[in-house]
């Protein structure tokens, strides 16, 4: 079934699309008159509007961006937690952001994704996560595909081995994107650690290649933002993983060896968290899938 | 009695003093030759290598600020917890800092400081507090005061009203410092928030007038960086704060109404923590206190 989503349009390149900020996308109801002072952290080009936010029970990160140079701010979620989405929402109110898509890195397994709940209070948001995943999503994602919110985009990294759909979301390459860049990698590279590998179609092999096919390969300075960290880190870069990552910086062998002594414990949430994140974290949730256009 | 640090020279302002990092100041401990990529994600000038690190027992924020682009890398971390000292310093260690401060905003009320922890394992460092809080520490610092590593440099701001000793950091300012400033607010402005005023000599009015006099009057773009967070937020900026913060947007009788009926309990460490942090957290620590130079 071949379903073209309005968000979408054809690259002359083959192997990329771009998901594209709609102009006639409205949230009135999230465009508030008040200005917040938006100097991004994490740029040098004042287009971007970045926040890093933290979710204290599952230790998880999510990620607030947008393109504030734009007239209409529009922004995205990365990783959204369910209980947090009032506190995220309320910022992009106070921000006056026009947020477009609410995206995951993947099927958690520890918390239960708020893209759903997002859904439910800002009517327009579209739900992303990708196809390898399975999921039912607004919008499913492939190796190649672009991201747009305003002039910035998110380049789609696949890199499975956490699980089979994982994602890595990383800035565009250019002159008017964000320097460094940032590679938003998910359970697939931790600071100093990695996502576990014993579930969900989980591969060490897999996530080896991964991490070191996707990501090890952009530059070093690229500003690593994962979707945990359990030991209070809130940043890394390639370069530092390179040098640092205990199990990584392994050959094959040696990281294939350490993944499967662990030893780690069934997680606790995965019964519960997975069945509702293939469905945006809203069992009822009625969203019809888009699947990928052919390239 | 008057001590003169090697660690200060007199400023032809009247009003300032400079603490600035010693050329024979050796910690070859902590000198490993290994190279890390040491990006800021907080700057514009390439000198700045800053991380923010987290303590989930307490929700403390620690700071990590060097001058990459000085040949010893100095460096300074602020507000250090004793439990995650180790990890602290195997950072500095893998980015090849100097470390030079060990430094504190206050006297802490619900965690024990890193900072004497860390003169045990890393000699030569300093600890610093505010001559106002009255407690031990190598260097008492006071308004005007300049803490400088290497071409970067803190300046202090007094900012009493949480306790009597309350300090804000604030990056420098000037064309070769970080863009935009960055304020270390202690508890005195949290994240739409700020610390309580009802034990260690605190005042609603005091803090309200520091606040107003010392944080507020900064470039909008400062970005703020407190001493805790409790809802996930990383970061915030002076304007969004004089916006959105619940409690300082109020005029100065609403904000000390709010501040007198908060309600909170008792706090649960401050029989243990106080005791220790006016000591660096050790509490046979044998460092001699250095007083302020006259100006």
């Amino acid at each position: 079934m071949l379903r073209i989503s309005l968000l979408r349009i054809s690259l002359p390149c083959s192997s990329s699309r771009i998901l594209n900020f709609s102009q006639s996308h409205l949230h009135s109801k999230f465009r508030p008159q008040a200005m917040a002072y938006t100097t991004s952290s994490h740029n040098n080009n004042n287009k971007l509007l970045f926040r890093q936010l933290f979710e204290k029970e599952s230790s998880t990160y999510t990620y607030l961006l947008a393109d504030v140079s734009h007239p209409d701010k529009p922004a995205l979620l990365i990783d959204p937690v369910d209980r947090t989405v009032e506190r995220d929402l309320t910022l992009v109110k106070e921000f006056g952001l026009k947020l477009i898509y609410a995206m995951n890195t993947h099927v958690h397994a520890d918390h239960v994704t708020g893209t759903g709940l997002i859904k439910t209070k800002v009517p327009g948001v579209k739900s992303v996560i990708s196809k390898a995943s399975s999921s039912k999503a607004d919008v499913l994602i492939e190796a190649g595909d672009k991201i747009h919110i305003g002039d910035l985009f998110l380049e789609v990294r696949p890199t499975p081995g956490h699980t089979l759909g994982c994602i890595t979301y990383v800035t565009g390459d250019g002159p008017d994107q964000p320097q460094p860049r940032m590679a938003f990698t998910g359970d697939a590279l931790l600071i100093r650690g990695c996502g576990r590998t014993d579930f969900q179609g989980g591969s060490s092999l897999q996530l080896y290649k991964s991490v070191h096919s996707q990501i090890f390969t952009l530059p070093k300075d690229t500003l690593i933002y994962p979707a945990h960290d359990y030991k209070g880190f809130t940043v890394s870069t390639v370069g530092e993983e390179m040098l640092y990552n205990p199990r990584l910086t392994k050959d094959e062998e040696g990281f294939k060896n350490i993944m499967e002594n662990l030893n780690l414990s069934y997680p606790k949430m995965i019964d519960i968290a997975v069945p509702a994140n293939m469905v945006c974290g809203l069992q009822d949730l009625s969203a019809k899938p888009v699947e990928a256009t052919s390239n």
